[in-house]
């Protein structure tokens, strides 16, 4: 399936939205509802050293737990690459995360991810997310 | 675009078939020009630890020096789902690789994993790979 340039660009606009959401309102206001318009109803994530996690609540569960254990306070992405797969698309990306887990410095968590994203609900959200 | 079951059993023969080679050429007998059967020519590999690798050149010489500096002798891959994507498919999965580090003990090694397929002169290959 071909995607114009002028439909990706209006998709990576609305990936770009998704992504906010999960920085400024998950990590940023630690407003875990809004994981809801982050990941699909039965997405999977693959965490670095823990077993993959499939569907909404489990995620919800996790990043809860993530971010309050390590005080995440953002979480920026940047898309390295973005490839139309049929009705869903394929991104690379890097992620810095903010941290300061009680008693340390503050500091940037640097990881790579691979997402792969689909439609629900008229947004754009991610149905596959592994990182490393 | 839609994917019979009938079409999607066949893909998944040539998705082993393409693992295999993994296993058996890459890792069991370290012939790494068989990584040409296995990856895309401009596939991406997002290795823990590393920096994203891109193309062929680069991939086999990762997995080279991989190989070598753990001593491996093979990596037995297991899907656990496979989204047909478009012309691609998006497959995640386990693999179990057996290695040997001088002066250890032999051990395996768990990882996780999300493959992005791509078709590519008539085989069904990795275009991105990514792991942790």
């Amino acid at each position: 399936m071909a995607t114009s340039q002028a439909a990706l660009d209006e998709i990576k606009l609305a990936m770009a939205s998704t992504n906010d959401i999960f920085n400024k309102e998950v990590f940023g206001k630690r407003n875990f509802a809004a994981l809801a318009d982050v990941y699909t109803k039965d997405a999977r994530i693959l965490p670095p050293g823990g077993s993959m996690v499939t569907g909404l609540p489990g995620i919800t569960e996790f990043w809860a737990n993530l971010i309050q254990s390590v005080n995440a306070t953002s979480a920026v992405l940047q898309s390295l690459e973005v490839m139309p797969a049929g009705d869903g698309l394929v991104e690379i990306g890097e992620a810095t995360l903010a941290i300061q887990p009680a008693g340390q410095e503050a500091s940037d968590l640097r990881v790579k991810y691979v997402v792969y994203w689909r439609q629900d609900a008229g947004r754009w959200k991610w149905h596959v997310d592994i990182w490393n």
